[in-house]
């Protein structure tokens, strides 16, 4: 959906400038520090007693929602009404959004109304670069298909520089469906900028085709773009001993009856990852995923509870994340 | 649904007295005037940095809406925020407005909840005069089957003063499906109060059957009243020539296979708006559309987004006249 | 899902420490008065023009709805928006709690976002303790299966309290479906600990098994426990004489279909309360319904309606005791 050609002029590479978050692949080492920075007083706020600030009174967010979710809308909402925010939630189900109401009329309407933000999840990949372009509003993507899932990517980081103090170097192994992850595409521009080293595993299924075939690695389907340089392993055991952090994704369930799998039981038997896998990677390895957890599949239970699962804080620094973001937006106007 | 001789209780004739809004057949002209200047300073409010006021502090507003819409249930929201109200949101989906729970139990119960408005839209005509017998909180009618959109027609008005400074004797052609159009019934008694000339165009499938008997027009469906005088055409290249605002209405794609109307693209050719004619208009004539628009059905998309479409002024005007509302109904208690 | 071992820690025996409010039975008297004089500071706040304290300023409180529901999340999300809380709502449809993520999961990420409480309503008994068990955070149970509905009971109890002074020695006498019914289960608990004397009266077939065979009531499904004595009576011209407050059931007309009753009109007759029945108690008691109403099943129009009736009574305390119990809960941290 989205045009290149219209791209640059919706993604100034300075936060000065920055109107959207679209995804991670212009955020500059300095920009994604200044988040960083942001998020730690972000945290500090969390932890008062009146976890509310002012910052943002009188600007109106709105969540616009076509595909469901818990985590991320109400991270985003909470994010929001921290920071005094006015939040308007919508969703596909019992509004216009369903109708048939085209994308651009929809947010067109609400940026008529006067709104200062909207934070988008779409099916399809490249809809948040398309309102983008027709919008003067800062557009902020929570997912968009198998594309981009920026904020999630920059909590990700965060949580890692929390334990590591920096990215730079760490080995990060991202286990599991990378084909169909918008979290992993945009892990791996922000790792890539931050001085990491990524190791991507996964069967020759759930890989990308071009990566498959050994030529540089690209982005599919649509926007298709140049990815950062990874290193691919189809075997975990082999992939692991070295690691400072494990990222294991969600398998999607669905990807068994379309044949991309054996069997989840295969699956687990060869990607999950479960004790005596963490016990190949680096002691204090991190075992991170976005959740939700599909215990027993990707990811062993004692593993996903257990002393080297930085998960919930991973869902902790969500907030701080767009705490800090939605600050940085729409905080200095 | 809504008896005649329950409504002089409900329907004072000063805003003074004023608690609820049904439809524009009882608002005098200095009423209306009222409501446009308070929306003037509306306006005013939702241009500062901090678009926010306290008027309406601790007031609670209730969207109940029993039929999906993003704009206007939205614009609500936004407005009765903006004025630092607490706006609960209730649709059919997820609540037990679609169990079979009566409308006036419904509300009976959110008035003992101690709330002071409700905003209602439903597909049955009068079901917000209905509620209004019962209850003593302000009823705001949101759009109520084919009958009456009070809030939209006032939006609609404000827009034309703002460009023509008054309405008497402007030439208003409203063009489209005029027989399920609430916008237009609301309309067309907000024109006729304010002074201004009104042509209606349409084909004679998508006329009431006592226009078309060239009887003293009439609202079909109940409840069944006198509408205002109107001119009646069904060419509207003969209804154009003169008009200072073209009012576009949305052509529900439905009636095609309810028999009512040949093809889209017939209608479209012979009373869809384009170029060409708007040209036949006054040359500064506004093209106005509720929303949402079926470019390229109703209206051509180089109109919809031309110079002198004021669409999104209408959107940006409609949160003005809503504050306005809230404040005159709620601000003085 | 509540195992019996895990509940001491969840449910420590003094407000101080309170931390959930998962049912009555752990209520002492004590507790309860404390309750119902926070209510009415609660009330006074209600009447007043601005409606609205910064008690909870920054506070996070989330609805969790597996059930659709209007009227107790409506209360609550205005209960606590007039504290100044943040109030988040989730529910079943449009959210990830449909796509088989499990309630601890969904619950746990909700904690790590730093609510501090979550209003949760669920189809199974237990729900809410299986909750308590694995979070800090406080949970209230807003109705779980048949099991409790400790909100509701308390807010029946205090109308009772508006109305008589005091509970004890109250002749209460709750008529219907009890054998599905949270509400009467939550109010055995706590009519027995305020000392009022209650008859319970229904057909066999809307009784717990264990009670028809004279056993010592029990809950049924589980959490299995004891309940409080009460008089069981089929008859309800005979329980009523002496009744100060007929507290009466809405019968899910499910029922019939499942074979528990033979036809809702043979309901009415035997258990419907009409005026003649009213009559029958004493001469000012309270006529009481959970809501929504059937109309002409379990309750007549005219009583529904009439001078001893309660009910919107009830749903206007409803908003005082949630307001009391958030204030309780989250005021004093």
């Amino acid at each position: 959906m989205a045009e290149a050609s219209g791209r640059p002029a919706v993604l100034p590479r300075t936060m000065h400038q920055r109107r959207h978050i679209l995804d991670l692949d212009d955020f500059s080492r300095d920009e994604i520090v200044r988040v960083f920075d942001a998020a730690d007083s972000m945290r500090e706020v969390m932890q008062r007693d009146i976890k509310k600030v002012p910052t943002l009174r009188g600007k109106v967010i709105v969540t616009l929602f076509y595909e469901a979710s818990t985590r991320t809308r109400v991270s985003f909402e909470i994010a929001g009404k921290a920071l005094s925010a006015d939040v308007v939630n919508l969703s596909a189900s019992g509004s216009c959004v369903s109708k048939g109401v085209s994308l651009v009329d929809t947010v067109r309407t609400l940026e008529a109304m006067g709104i200062d933000a909207v934070v988008v999840r779409h099916s399809a990949s490249g809809a948040p670069y398309l309102m983008a372009q027709h919008l003067r509003t800062s557009v902020i993507n929570a997912g968009d298909g198998w594309h981009a899932h920026p904020t999630q990517a920059l909590l990700d980081l965060y949580t890692m520089r929390g334990h590591f103090g920096a990215l730079d170097g760490l080995k990060v192994v991202i286990v599991g469906d990378v084909l169909h992850s918008r979290v992993a595409r945009s892990n791996l521009w922000g790792l890539h900028t931050m001085g990491a080293e990524v190791v991507v595993c996964a069967p020759p299924t759930l890989v990308p085709a071009a990566w498959r075939a050994g030529c540089e690695p690209q982005v599919e389907p649509p926007p298709s773009r140049l990815l950062p340089p990874v290193r691919l392993s189809y075997d975990l055991d082999e992939a692991l001993p070295g690691a400072d952090v494990i990222m294991v994704l969600r398998l999607q369930r669905e990807r068994q009856q379309s044949g991309l799998l054996p069997t989840l039981r295969e699956y687990s038997r060869r990607y999950g990852v479960n004790a005596a896998r963490v016990a190949l990677a680096r002691p204090n390895a991190l075992v991170m995923h976005p959740g939700p957890v599909n215990e027993g599949v990707e990811i062993a239970p004692d593993v996903a509870h257990g002393a080297q699962s930085v998960i919930e804080e991973q869902v902790r620094n969500g907030v701080a994340i767009r705490m800090a973001l939605l600050y940085q937006l729409l905080g200095g106007r």
